[in-house]
């Protein structure tokens, strides 16, 4: 269990999960609402969707990595060492931005690095609720197989959904829950393979472990939306330095109890490659894109945004590696465009 | 291509094509409207919720036959003979049906049996209609195969609602048009199999005569219903007369060019059976569902009346034959359960 492969790694390592964008959403809703409104607003708008598009693109870009890593090889390299580094770059991005920020308006009472214990006491939770979804992950491949995990991950949808509903208290139209079920089940039609019946034998405890797993993830990514949006006039980059210095601590000490040997023995940077690079660089970036939207947009669009990004990923695979799309995929791609359409027409009539 | 197996018949024999229910939609916008409204209107309300439910009831029990027939072995018995037998049937059954009524009403204007030319000059269209279309059926199969045939067919969904909005000048809403593409998709995926994929090489020709066979099924429903709503107060069996006398005289023509020798050779009944039989009395029950769903209803809730009666099989079939369910099966329902939510929902916002 030290060393795994880095398709193993997939959406889940550190705190980017599930992620992209509502595109056709926001340009909608914006075409429609925005032409007479301040120009305050606009700019909302536009940073809105920037934030999107750069998450639906980065995670777009981190699926075709994977697809490429597998071709090129196997590289095996430790991951615990590559999510702390993610964490590390995350922290050195933010306080980067900072210190580019304070250069330019000064330090306020909004982007001082230092805080509260009431304000930062919070900030390790998503930390560890990730870490306990990453360990739960192990245990569940004795239930099921990896293409089916990759099904069963689609209930992150559904209960990304359901926490947003209860723990944020924001309400979704009938419409858009409608369009969020068509989300889930439409991603998992695109994703169908011959040999994606299996996931039906799933014996009981796969399938509780597979729904805490998506509870969990998705109560990370709600609570996580909570923290930023309890301060909004905060810096985000504030806010992320402290979610992410959690993150590092927390993949330190997996370090330590991991690989503590295969880092000694073999070296921290033993496996790495170009592409581990690049993924390390992409990881990075998302989780950055992830918390900015969840600063100025939300969850629900964070989770079209990743299902978006999903179907792009495979249309562009057609082009990069000769993948044949199936019937499935157009079926489900429909399936997804139709809820995009209705989650942002949900949205106009109430 | 004289005598062919009973599977070949399937959904296309005569006028019954494609039909069920919007099940769940009926019993929403009645709760929702019905209660302060006017008896007249429940009554209204009930026959449709009849017809629809008959509808349904027996698509579902004829997709049931035919999986039945398919077990009990192979009856070679003369599809044309059997399609006029069901015409025969249908005259017959709206005839006792009339002399019921004239029995307890009297003969009026509405319920006698003469015509004029101009009412009577438009009821064979409908009948052409389905035979060019049968003709087409032959041909297709020179490029698609029977499973990718079944595929196909769910294009019909697609070209009864533009041809209901373009001939009948009905409108949908915008969430009804989507609620129509995701039955289309929905269906599609609760049918697809492990050899499904091979559709996507169907050759262009293949492609435009499955749009053109598309195109002449939806027309030949639209504009059936447009004959029977022409004349609201006119009873509906003796339109349904008039409809069934056309296909008894097209039938008898098919049987002429199509089965004469093998007719003459084996006999009219070579190769009937019980199950031929029930096939029989199923399909005319069945076409004359359709024209009451026409006169009561419209070919929307026809449309969804077949696609749930397509999954009512599929559930029935795990009970009746053991089947097993795909997750594909699962996702298509999911998909179909939220169409028909969002047709009724859509057309209580509007």
């Amino acid at each position: 269990m030290e060393y795994r492969k880095i398709q193993d790694e997939d959406n889940d390592a550190g705190t980017i999960s599930d992620d992209i964008e509502n595109l056709r959403g926001k340009v909608f809703s914006g075409g429609a609402s925005v032409s007479n409104v301040p120009t305050r607003e606009q700019a909302k708008w536009k940073r809105k969707t920037v934030v999107t598009l750069a998450l639906t693109f980065l995670t777009s870009s981190q699926a075709i990595l994977i697809v490429w890593s597998k071709r090129a090889g196997r590289y095996e390299y430790s991951v615990t060492t590559a999510n702390f580094l993610v964490e590390t770059l995350k922290c050195a991005l933010s306080l980067a931005a900072l210190a580019k920020i304070w250069k330019n308006e000064g330090v306020t009472e909004d982007n001082r690095l230092s805080t509260t214990l009431d304000e930062v006491i919070v900030y390790p939770i998503p930390a560890v609720l990730y870490l306990v979804k990453n360990l739960l992950q192990y245990y569940i491949f004795a239930y099921v197989d990896a293409p089916g995990y990759q099904i069963l991950k689609n209930l992150n949808i559904i209960s990304t959904g359901v926490l947003y509903r209860i723990i944020l208290k924001k309400k979704l139209s009938e419409i858009q829950w409608a369009a969020f079920i068509l989300l889930c089940a439409g991603c998992t039609t695109a994703q169908l393979n011959s040999r994606s019946d299996r996931v039906l034998q799933t014996p009981l405890q796969g399938w509780i472990m597979a729904i805490v797993m998506a509870l969990l993830s998705g109560f990370a990514g709600v609570y996580t939306e909570a923290i930023i949006k309890k301060r909004p006039t905060r810096n985000i980059n504030v806010q992320n330095f402290w979610l992410y210095i959690f993150g590092m601590a927390f993949n330190a000490v997996a370090i330590l109890i991991q690989d503590f040997d295969a880092v000694m023995n073999k070296g921290f940077f033993h496996g790495y490659s170009i592409i581990t690079t690049l993924m390390i660089l992409n990881h990075a970036l998302s989780g950055i894109a992830v918390s900015m939207v969840m600063k100025y947009a939300d969850n629900i669009v964070k989770v079209y945004s990743t299902s978006v990004a999903v179907l792009l990923t495979a249309v562009v695979s057609v082009f990069l590696f000769g993948f044949h799309l199936t019937l499935a995929f157009f079926l489900g791609a429909t399936v997804v465009s139709v809820s995009v359409y209705l989650h942002s027409t949900g949205k106009l009539q109430r």
